[in-house]
């Protein structure tokens, strides 16, 4: 494996504090923290994220993921100037991430107001093995002679989501004038948490205490001869119970939180090292590209997935921007199952049962959302958090022409989840083949998801029609026959009628139902040019130039210029509805179709969606356009990692990450699983050289190396796949050559 | 009238910050704003506040002035770089608060990191007629060539208490593109906050308007010349109902606000400021100092008298910190009826009625709180909100030793501010003859009052002792028999038998307790040196050099050495007890028990407590130490106006203020009412030359001029009273010389 890229930021600049505090986020699955600066600034919003803590501030508001108080801040004093990078001279500058390690160290060369060079090091990690530890340390040496350093860090309570305060503070106490505890409970007495923290100074520093306006703080001061180095060691424990208060919490958390200080910086960095090292030998995607940035990409993608994924927890599941802000307030989207199943489906199986439990235990709220809108089955909130009930909040921004907030329709209409949550179960039972899973929890999933369609359709004249729906394009909103829908409700239909006559459960009313539904439900057919209407209406809205709109794709800046209601009644699309389709169901559309729907929908799309671009890009390179694909793919890295200073403020886009691994893999290594079998279609780009991958299918331990000409694939148990359509077994390692079709063994 | 002093900030320093926010205020004693910067800082806390609206957080949370949605943040961009006094370069800078017109003006020259110059000039003020008015106005001028202009400004409700949310977003909306309006409910669903405001820009200026994570804002771009202007006049409008929801006042007050906005800055302006203009002659203190600074700390006090003092509403009085900032989260305490309401009585008597009936409209909560300790009559509580209830929060600082954090005693002892209110209803009585007043309020207050008194003593073989007391010297916890309580309960019960008596009241069961409790109550007298002992312990403690802590008096330094527990055990005072004693009845004493006792306690107190030099100054005046009462009246500005840079970070001193008129008034002056006789006996110090103030007597408008020689008083009606003990009767104008004993008219 080649060494692990890095991403360095090598400019202080204001406007790019949020996006780097999340691009270089830190984070296990469990806690997530935001890359803000020591020192505070008015432009960095703070985040520290524990998974499956929600709760809602108050009557009218949102639940949301609890931006826990804050253990990054700290106020350094030097020689009675406050350190801020906007004041004094900036004489150097790097702060870089390791995604080997996932260490975040800074080092800065600061001139004071006062005429004085220092140098200040910060380092700091999440902990990959202790679910709640995170370690900071801070370096500080004065040039031009003796200085006073005076550092306040502790446990900052004025943190707030915005504004919103969740936790009430029930006690602050300092044990053995060393170790900070905060205990605190939220509002509505359902959850507790604990932060401790320990910061160890040098025995010639002065320390004291204090606890004021929820801020529990350690202030340590030392003066120092030119050269001298002040350095601070905290580290922080982080505990939480999410569904019940527990006062019993506190005297545990104390004693991990001393273990973990008295093993200190540099063992625990090793132990958490080690573990990513291991894990990225599982997961990492190696590519050899033009394009230096290709590899970072993958990196940083992978780096994020591991970081959003609360592996410890089946009761929580991915929120659309991971830990790592307060976007989405933490919500769980389908992008989880559709973005970001597939990647743990194939490089750690049961963390996508786990994501895939989520849902199955929380079937008693979908069930309650289908029977609130007069249906059966389970209807699976649009924005789910940890109690399963529908989240999405009621308001979006203010409509430029009323002056009203404008209402959030997709909890109402934006069924076709329901179906994504089935497909995934199909993906997750033909790449494991865990029928175990599939006889109680994939089963029941599979039937309560189709059960939910049945009751949704309406007959017209004979034929089955899902009425009143929004498809992914959320820009095109409360229409009829959607086409990823209604295929998506068929699948998921079709799939829980296969899976009862697999497990041989008798026929009945249900199976009957079934069948009615497979064989009425209208699914709208390509045009004679092979283009599939989006839905009823579409073809008939008129067109508009969306030049300047794709220019600023992400930034929704059409409606600044356009009302949702107008850009409802044009042929504009937030992401390709059709296009989406093409990409879930692959097997049902040849290539020719796929082609046509491209080059119709593509021009009509603005890309608003961070969900668009990627899937455009894996649609194309499965038609073999090479190129555009790529640039597709290219332009989904860009969506956190470009030039655009506020695109990923509110937290990581964690489906890019996703689609990220779902290009390469998917799109340009052309994996994909088609009647229960792997085919492995290569189609790289001209930019790439070489693409190599772990990947599990049934239990096997797969591996790929794909070049231009050939594909090697090793496997630890024997395994059939299909490279370019030829089946071939492989047990061990063997080299096939893509020159030819079929695909034959390279010699 | 002289024309009044302004303050003003010279130099702009972050350690600075939370002291001018403070000191530079404005209010109208409805909304209080602090004097924030417009850009933010990290080291700036911004408030607003709405006088009598509190709330409570949750639960093991205390009661506390909200800290309101933000007015006057301004996200300001110069062609790209963000404003921010920190970066660039600093050519010019000066603010200044004019005391007459309560208008802040800032006006900065900045070279921006790119090195483009600008000037920025900033006005804004809290109007004194209309009581949710502020108004603000910013211009921007580029020195340098063109410059984009970029303002965001609105109503920013991502403000909390020190990270506690006291309110919901009910509803944002955005009126004729124009109005920007936001309503807001308390989470306890009790109280509504509805803020608006107009944000004028000249037409040229693009507009644009957005409401995300609790922030309402307009947006304002333009393109300027070299030399042209970008101006932006913000009007804003804050109602609030404090004791129910009220869903009908959103369009009143968006009425309130076109009016006002429709009148624009400068007409608003006028109006407030000639408001004030009356209001000055009426209450101004002048002064001929050898110090400039006498005259500033006059003015200074009584703008924020005024600013500090709710008006408009009996169900509030004034806070510990008036509306200023979150200290003592906005309870109310003994010094409005000691420190603050002379003040008040001796301009303007309707307003001192006014805190009186606070006291008399919350009784039963204080009666609640007298049964819950078992005894009878009124117990006010020691922190008073709005409800009448016991605010006081349960924990103060950490305890250094055990780690844990301190209970606050003062709600369960300090029980003398129950005869402090009484002492204050017959101040109130003697200077207005309120006998309306006295047969409802005033007699309940003086009856219930002296009724806990009388439940709260202990027969000690015979005589009535007052136990486990603390006084207001909170260095000394839970004694017996403290000299400042016990001698104002005495006070507190004679003062009830008195107006029974004075008001025909037959004798009954009542009387008769009081009358036992007047002979028996335990009155610690003086030893042979005159020295009254604080308590029946005092004596036999140790006592400690207290040099170190005296030298940073009012940090409460020597907690961080000595735990609460061990300070109590030691002649260490807070502020000393008895000479508050002698202070509040000086009839009761002859000026040389007055000086064995300061002599005596002065240098065993640390002067820690706000309430303490002042009040050692008066009774040094009174005593003839004009040099010693100077230096203590001089410390006592010096608490806010002083160059201690966090002094007042939290708030104003608003006792402190009120002491500075005591000073001068009591002290200097030497005014004081001896059995309902209004006593003149000047004591000028050294360093003035000259005192002159209106004075509210009994009905009558009184003016007093005096210099070293002469006094002169003038009165609108005829007035007798005792100057240097002898009597003389005044109607239009009469000068006396000083120099005559006794006094005599001079020709």
């Amino acid at each position: 494996m080649n060494s692990l890229t890095t991403l360095v930021e090598a400019r202080f600049d204001p406007h790019y504090h949020n996006k780097y505090a999340t691009l270089m986020a830190a984070g296990n699955g469990a806690l997530g923290i935001r890359a803000t600066h020591e020192e505070a600034y008015t432009t960095q919003t703070r985040g520290m994220f524990f998974a499956g803590l929600y709760h809602r501030a108050g009557e009218g508001e949102t639940t949301e993921l609890v931006n826990l108080p804050d253990l990054v801040g700290m106020e350094i004093e030097l020689n009675g100037d406050i350190f801020s990078l906007l004041s004094g001279e900036i004489l150097s500058y790097r702060r870089e991430l390791s995604f080997a390690s996932g260490e975040l160290a800074r080092i800065v060369e600061w001139r004071s107001p006062h005429g004085q060079r220092f140098t200040l090091k910060s380092e700091r990690f999440v902990s990959d093995t202790r679910p709640g530890l995170f370690c900071l340390r801070l370096a500080i040496t004065p040039h031009d002679g003796p200085a006073t350093v005076r550092v306040a860090t502790g446990i900052d309570a004025t943190q707030t989501n915005s504004g919103r305060q969740h936790l009430a503070e029930r006690e602050l106490r300092v044990f053995e004038n060393s170790y900070l505890q905060a205990r605190y409970r939220t509002l509505d007495n359902v959850s507790d948490v604990t932060l401790g923290c320990a910061c160890r100074v040098s025995p010639q520093a002065q320390v004291s205490f204090s606890a004021k306006n929820r801020r529990l703080l350690q202030h340590s001061q030392q003066t120092l001869a030119k050269g001298e180095c002040f350095t601070l060691e905290k580290c922080a424990w982080v505990s939480a119970s999410p569904d019940a208060p527990d006062d019993n919490a506190a005297a545990a958390a104390l004693a991990t939180l001393r273990e973990c200080a008295t093993l200190g910086y540099d063992a625990l960095m090793a132990e958490s090292s080690a573990a990513r090292r291991l894990w990225w030998r599982q997961a990492r995607v190696e590519v050899e590209s033009d394009c230096r940035q290709d590899q970072q990409a993958l990196d940083f993608a992978l780096y994020h997935l591991r970081a959003m994924t609360p592996r410890h927890d089946e009761r929580s599941s991915i929120a659309a921007k991971g830990l790592t802000g307060e976007g989405y307030k933490g919500h769980v989207f389908w992008d989880t199952e559709v973005f970001l199943l597939p990647f743990h489906l194939h490089t750690a199986p049961a963390v996508a049962r786990q994501l895939l439990r989520y849902r199955w235990l929380n079937l008693a709220g979908a069930r309650r959302k289908a029977a609130r809108g007069g249906w059966q089955g389970a209807l699976f909130p649009w924005e789910s958090a940890r109690s399963g009930e529908e989240e999405t909040p009621e308001f979006a921004a203010i409509n430029i022409r009323t002056g009203l907030r404008q209402k959030v329709a997709s909890a109402l209409a934006e069924h076709h989840l329901v179906a994504d949550i089935a497909w995934a179960v199909a993906a997750y039972w033909q790449a494991t083949g865990d029928d175990a899973f599939m006889a109680q929890e994939g089963r029941e999933l599979l039937e309560e998801t189709a059960r939910f369609w049945l009751s949704r359709t309406r007959d017209v004249n004979g034929r089955l029609e899902l009425h009143d729906v929004i498809g992914p394009d959320e820009y095109t909103e409360h229409v009829n026959n959607n086409a990823y829908t209604s295929y998506l409700a068929h699948h998921n239909v079709a799939l829980a009628q296969g899976v009862r006559r697999r497990l041989g459960v008798p026929d009945d009313a249900f199976t009957a139902q079934c069948d009615d539904f497979l064989a009425r439900l209208y699914l709208p057919g390509a045009r004679a040019d092979g283009v599939i209407p989006q839905d009823d209406t579409f073809f008939s809205k008129p067109t508009i130039d969306l030049t300047r709109y794709r220019a600023s794709a992400g930034s929704q800046s059409v409606l600044l210029d356009y009302s949702r209601a107008e850009v409802n009644e044009m042929q504009i699309l937030k992401q390709a509805d059709v296009v989406m389709l093409l990409y879930m169901l692959p097997w049902r559309f040849d290539n020719a179709t796929a082609a046509a729907n491209l080059d119709y929908y593509e021009p009509r799309t603005i890309h608003d969606s961070s969900l668009s671009k990627a899937i455009h890009g894996i649609v194309a390179a499965r038609c073999g356009r090479r190129d555009e694909a790529y640039r597709f793919w290219r332009a989904g890295c860009d969506i956190d990692l470009g030039d655009a200073p506020h695109s990923s403020d509110d937290g990581i886009h964690a489906a890019a990450t996703g689609a990220i691994w779902l290009g390469a893999v998917q799109g340009f290594a052309g994996i994909s699983v088609k009647a229960a079998e792997l085919h492995v279609t290569p189609s790289l780009p001209p930019q790439w050289r070489r693409l190599a991958f772990p990947f599990c299918w049934q239990g096997r331990q797969l591996h790929l190396v794909i070049t231009h000409d050939a594909l090697t694939v090793s496997s630890d148990h024997a395994v059939r796949l299909f490279i370019n359509d030829t089946a071939v077994d492989i047990n061990g390692e063997r080299t096939f050559s893509l020159s030819d079709s079929p695909c034959r063994e390279a010699t």
